[in-house]
């Protein structure tokens, strides 16, 4: 059940509705958006009717909605309309136009990134994507630049009117990133590491949640729903690929997630076919088939030279492919009614 | 390795050249196509060069290609251009114009085939699809109507100008189903039922093989290939889903498979994403991006009356709705340089 | 809903009810067991009750079980005993004693057969397989030698008390395998050949229904159901592993399944640990886990030369490894209740 | 590279190694076990056999070897004997006596806990498991009662000579966690947790490492990688089932990473059953296959009422029925050359 109240309910009045659904057993789950203030009601009782009559004649209450799905406030039920995420320098997800997002897998130089963030704002990008904290399978592996990577990251951006996603691994490191960042992404790895979701929940910065490598969607939007609960209502899926049997790709990307996910929140989705695929001749192709069956952008990895990245080559674009693909997706994303970032520069 | 012989080549010549591979204890596949005859050369060498020199001295040798893949007649490497395949009323797989094939899942009645076809044509498809032979999990669900059922398909494409794919699922019933239709379909359940693809093999009309409910790209390239060595060149791959964790849909559509398998096959590929979903509401955002993604066709299903549907009835289109899927993928085939079957009536 | 009928039951008896059946629209399927008849009844009624009452008053009729699975004569509600399935030299699949199924991949040879017949004999198996018509993923690959080799398992079987379980993988052939086989097996990638299932359906002799690479519980019982109703009721289930993500292994062996299908059929269940794990060094300890889990017997992979094998050497065991997993399960075999074929010569 | 040292090398001479690795641009980890130290070297050599020739001169250097796995430190190249993890009440895993983990999913009241706490002791368990933290997918079930079930569980398992093994989600409780627990679990869901990997790597407390939902053997071994290579070496892997298709299991119980696993290091492995199938019934005879694989231990759910249970009561097993379990598994474990604890009062 979810109690939607009007826009100018004072504390004081959500304060009385959280205390009577205490004396009734039910946890009150208040969240805050820009607009309006919504209770999601958990718990057990016997007769739902007589609940929402009682409710209804609190003062501030605008409308009570029972909720059959597990996952509550990210439904369609919850939320009519499509969530539109923002940025500080204008791109949206979830609106009309595409949100473009374009980085190296790992931040590596200041250099590396000057020149991709160049050449990913040139060629239509408005969002620069980087790891500076990198999730590895390997202890062995290179871990990220740190903060020095968040620095270069945010540098380049600025300079190329770019904004920055880029991932958070860490609990302790949620203050940090989002001194830096514009957008904070969880990994797959990191889909259900409750205390993480639960943190990011507390900022006032968007999420960006992939899919984890073997996530239902169900499972998906519970994740989301762990963000939306703690009172952070920004937040774009990710649809990254799953695990599969064919060691052709890294991993399966699952193109029918998008308008399956679309058709139960109001949540915004992007594609990462990079992930998806892990195979560099596959991503433009992919990229055109997101934008054709209803992504609200692309996550696309950049290299000016992958042979030589520290991680995610193979899969990594060159400065010239990435245009290739902007050129690529522009007619299909005219074909569904979508426009590209504004910003474009040149192609 | 493979020896391709002239376009004169005799039977003499072509029988010299297997007597010698038989001497050197090697298997020879001879494939003849429309205009050029082909010997697959299968076994263990321990001299590679010295056969291949041997063999460039026989008369009606153009040349000789080493091929590593395990896949051999079916590979890139063996024919550089791609494959069309053509029906009878002049439908193509593989060339500039998309293939779309139509109907229901069972054919059920004349009226239910007439009315299908009429509405197929009138938005733009160019092949009726419909099982005579259904491959039913339960023994108890309908088994198809047999014989009856290919007269049915037979007639009501003839009148709309359409060609007939359906799907032959016993090697006792190849003659039979070869009369009544254009192109016979093998079923992601007979991926691997060798013999029929051998039987099918021995034909000459087209095959639409689909994929295997957990093939991978290369098991299903080497079931192509057993229909090709058989002599069969006539083949249209069909990603069609494979089976994954998530229960919301029936199969896991992989578009990644389209350009993947294109890069490694000269063979068309299509899509059905009817069964590759599994869920009305689906359908049509898939066969935007399987047609983005740069598939050679689609496969769908449609039924005058879902609801009363014998089979499938969930993921089936009604006839408006596949009106509007036409209408959706229209501008998508324009952004990537396709078209759309030049038979449309009107949309 | 199944009809069960008296044992004495006459063939004018049967024939009334099923004449009834079918004025009523409802389909029958009469399969005639060693003792009695069963009269499987398929279709739709609003009024299961009356039906009931009504058929209970024909003579013959002895009870009437309503069934709500989907798989239902070989459902443990259509029969509370589990079934014990005999072959002519005394083994038995689901009784106390454990039926052990020993032999190559494919049958190479005379030679091959007699060393690996004897071998098995010794270290207590009781019955002999071996692919005469091998299902290959490459049609370059060794296709078996069809009925020389079915020839080659008949005598080295009989030499040594054996009896005889092989792959048929055409209908064609179902004839010529059932004249040298005791037990006809249905291999993964048939498992949904239905006109083969049909087939074997008619013939008198024991089916291996071997699970099919990604066939859920419920597809697999249908699948022996289609042979249960054709008439044929001596099946034995095979687990044999699904397909994974992980490249470690070629399949990955459910052994959860054994005592899950247990509990919903009265068919005995075996494992093939050879093709389910495709290691040699894993055969040995996942024998040992098959048996603890409740496993009817096992069906093992022994060849006198694996590194000379024409197929699958990787996953088979020497003789001498196979004495030492007979060993291995010998005391899980009583830990569990059960014995070892009675046959052993020397351990 | 593994550079092994002798028992009383000096922090002065290892410094000396450390530093000439960092000359040479190679990376050094330092673990210090029990009795000796080992370097882990991680970069890229020209010269691998000049470099051991080099790093064999120096103090304290018992012996260097080359590793080609990507996981080096875990791998039974580096350490030729079974690891034996120890518990303060003398529980061990990977030695002859099997562990046998015993309790509820979630901790949720001190009575429930004893009750279970003393079952289990009585029944033959020697380690109580319960969780106080919950990893839970949707933010609106029960989180667990923290502290307070720490030390519920702490005081029932002194109470009746018990262990404590409890899960982790956070860095931030990685320090309260280890305060009442004798060994501290990382579920499924943080098996690339790094941070938190990290942080029980610090720990002088044993780890139990539980494989994620869809990982393989090599990325599970390099999770265990992370832990080992910070220092902490006693660490269990446990085999817990994974994500699969079927959805009449939870999970699908993976036996073969039993012994695969144990091929490729000297850590011992575990396996639960009750998370991986999700079914009561399924439960006991798992548990016999998994002593029967080679397994080093069980973790069971275990719960006095579950149907009662505030989480997994459909897989929880009864006080009586762990006692059947324990019934059951005793002859397999003497059949495998293995025994129950020693702490059995009655059985």
């Amino acid at each position: 059940m979810i109690i939607v109240l009007r826009p100018a309910t004072s504390d004081a009045e959500i304060a009385k509705i959280v205390d009577h659904l205490g004396a009734l057993r039910l946890q009150a789950h208040v969240s805050k958006g820009a607009e309006r203030t919504i209770v999601g009601v958990v718990g057990i009782t016997d007769d739902k009717e007589t609940l929402i009559a009682q409710f209804s004649q609190f003062d501030g209450v605008e409308t009570i909605m029972p909720i059959s799905k597990s996952f509550k406030l990210v439904s369609r039920e919850a939320r009519p309309d499509r969530t539109i995420v923002r940025l500080p320098n204008g791109a949206t997800f979830g609106g009309n136009e595409l949100a473009i997002c374009a980085g190296p897998c790992s931040v590596e130089s200041r250099e590396q990134l000057q020149a991709t963030a160049e050449a990913a704002r040139r060629y239509g990008a408005n969002v620069l994507r980087g790891g500076a904290f990198k999730p590895r399978t390997s202890p062995y592996a290179f871990q990220g630049l740190g903060e020095e990577g968040l620095r270069y990251l945010r540098d380049a951006a600025d300079r190329h009117g770019l904004a920055v996603v880029t991932e958070v691994l860490d609990v302790r490191d949620v203050e940090l990133v989002a001194r830096y960042a514009d957008m904070l992404q969880i990994g797959a790895r990191n889909m259900q590491n409750f205390g993480l979701l639960r943190a990011v929940g507390e900022l006032h910065q968007p999420v960006l949640l992939k899919r984890g490598i073997s996530a239902t969607i169900e499972e998906w939007l519970m994740a989301a729903e762990y963000i939306f609960v703690a009172g952070n209502h920004d937040i774009v899926l990710c649809e990254r690929g799953i695990r599969s049997f064919d060691p052709q790709t890294r991993n399966l990307l699952d193109l029918a997630a998008v308008p399956l996910t679309a058709a139960q929140t109001h949540l915004p989705i992007v594609v990462d076919p990079s992930h998806g695929t892990g195979v560099r001749q596959l991503v433009t192709p992919l990229s055109r088939a997101a934008v054709a069956v209803g992504a609200d952008g692309l996550i696309i990895e950049v290299h000016p030279n992958p042979a030589a990245a520290f991680s995610d080559g193979p899969q990594s674009l060159t400065l010239e492919l990435f245009a290739d693909l902007m050129r690529a997706i522009a007619p299909i994303a005219e074909a569904v009614g979508r426009t590209l970032p504004k910003n474009v520069i040149a192609v």
